[in-house]
């Protein structure tokens, strides 16, 4: 298996992703880089945490899936490999993977000969990340890389939370559309609202009802894509036209009977 | 012949074009994939309309061109395939392949075998156009996913009009260097002016002659690499520095004699 | 050997890069085309010359590096090949290349069996350079391409200078972080300050001693991953906080004893 995904904050401007790219194939010439995104807001791991479970599932089992957005590089935070249902893992320990920790084996990559031989300390997708992509791509096997680590950084506040018939989300990013795309699953909201009537409101916008499409009406709140609930303007961008912000709580109110 | 390119309007922050990849290569790892854009204006089903003659033929026969602007997703158009030229096309039914339709033979999408199990309201270009993508690169005729489709979607007004001696076109699309790009293919120009004295005009800007390079004058007009007509500024953005839009009139007089 | 690597002014929202890459595969089917940027500000061959050496060495050697910034196409400008240590380059012979001259051997792209049968004046990416890239990596040699090119063109002014102890230089891009990336090489800058006590400033910015890491003060003057001085502001954007511009110019003050 030879596919390596590559999500990173780097941007598209810089040379950095295809320095990356060079890495990798340094190594492994026969490998297929596939981008996701370059354009993670910069530093927010939280928003690359959400977009992981949505994107890696897609790819045959044996992808490797290298994932750097790493703004304490060169800090004590410890470079991962991570192994979870015949797909694997790699980058920093910052909470990145807080989303796919579950049934995950993580192992530190700490075997030098599996890193290039000078390690700065402002470009570890570069120097450790790269190759251990590579050379799991290779064939290499995670816990060759290091000691298994039995605990892993988690990101806190991920979920939204329940207070009697109010459960309060927040948005997690806006896709190109402008669509607000929440922190709320399609199962937290069905478990939270089983078959009672419900609201979805954002600031004073009210979704009634959950959409199949997008031409559904002028606003809409559906499951989007990535399995959670997504707020939409049809024809328009919901996140510009209405002035929302990420973070903005997102609240669905139940009303029993 | 395991070439597939890849036009859509998702942009680059989403994971969505890394997901449609991943599920043509879950059915087809020797895929090579190839960016053409995913920077067409939202929904803008003209622009891309505009973009597919212009880069398809520059790839060998037996390439799979997955163009996926589809506004309407989870309404009544169909999905489709195209045969042209040893050329395969996949995507909405919505106008997106109305310049080449011609001579092309277009199947519907309609046989489930080759979609993803779910299908969802919201991402056909995951659910039923990368798999037919990927199932054709692998092989897959075009007629296996269902019956000709004698009729197919055309845009109206794609093409300039002519009144007398004055032929009025429209700027279809900027690109990055700011020129804009008209829907006055040269065929359609040198048809119409002949050998004839003539003039290219946008709004108050004039263009006397046909130039053959960007560097011939402040403001020339040419035959771009799309084979459309073309007005730019050297060194320059036309369209920030006049101010122009998409959809601003093109007109070309010729003056007989 | 069959990587082929391309960086342009072209930008993502045009097919461009895509018909380069398609004209590529009709050549050579089993290229592995990696994008380094397209995103080189438009016909900045200062700011691309620079991004070539920070490159060109983490890819393995054979692989060609298809360049194209090209303000004046259609020109008298050549198109040239370069070979230096066991890797090709492929671009205009503008400037370009100037940081990689060093120990290579130009040819200029005369053989018209190399290029596309008709030759636009707008786009020798297409026509002339990704052709002769596709050739290069199917395993024709250099000198096939046409004579050997004894002048190339060098840019002026692209080095600090010294003037008692003051070393003068300038920013040449920023990354996608804000961070100022300037022409000071690590080499020119510890040949200038030896051991000395040294202050780096940016208009009324200064950054005492050489950083290791981003996060190591608020700002923080450091080798960055391209070999250069680059300064940076920790979690903010140094470029647009403290509105620099490229050009500005950047001073290392040295005080002797």
């Amino acid at each position: 298996m030879n596919i390596i995904t590559v999500l990173t904050d780097f941007g598209q401007r810089d040379p950095y992703v295809g320095i990356v790219k060079g890495v990798v194939l340094a190594i492994n010439p026969g490998a297929t880089l596939i981008d996701i995104s370059h354009e993670v807001a910069p530093r927010d791991v939280k928003e690359a945490c959400f977009l992981i479970p949505e994107y890696y599932p897609c790819f045959p089992p044996g992808t490797v899936h290298l994932c750097v957005v790493d703004p304490t590089v060169g800090s004590s935070r410890k470079p991962l490999v991570l192994a979870k249902d015949g797909h694997f893992f790699v980058g920093p320990d910052n909470g990145l993977f807080s989303l796919v920790l579950e049934g995950a084996t993580a192992y530190e990559i700490a075997n030098s000969r599996f890193m290039l031989s000078n390690i700065s300390g402002t470009f570890h997708g570069r120097d450790i990340f790269a190759p251990a992509a590579a050379h799991l791509s290779c064939g290499v096997r995670p816990s060759e890389f290091g000691p298994i680590l039995a605990e892993t950084v988690r990101l806190p506040t991920l979920h939204p939370l329940v207070h009697g018939d109010i459960m309060t989300g927040e948005i997690v990013r806006f896709d190109r559309f402008g669509n607000a795309i929440t922190n709320i699953s399609f199962a937290a909201f069905t478990d939270f609202v089983h078959e009672t009537q419900h609201l979805v409101e954002i600031g004073d916008l009210s979704f009634h009802g959950i959409g199949n499409s997008y031409y559904e009406g002028e606003f809409t709140c559906l499951v989007g894509s990535s399995g959670y609930l997504e707020c939409a303007l049809f024809q328009g961008n919901l996140a510009t036209e209405k002035r929302l912000s990420k973070g903005d709580r997102v609240i669905v109110r139940r009303s029993i009977g």
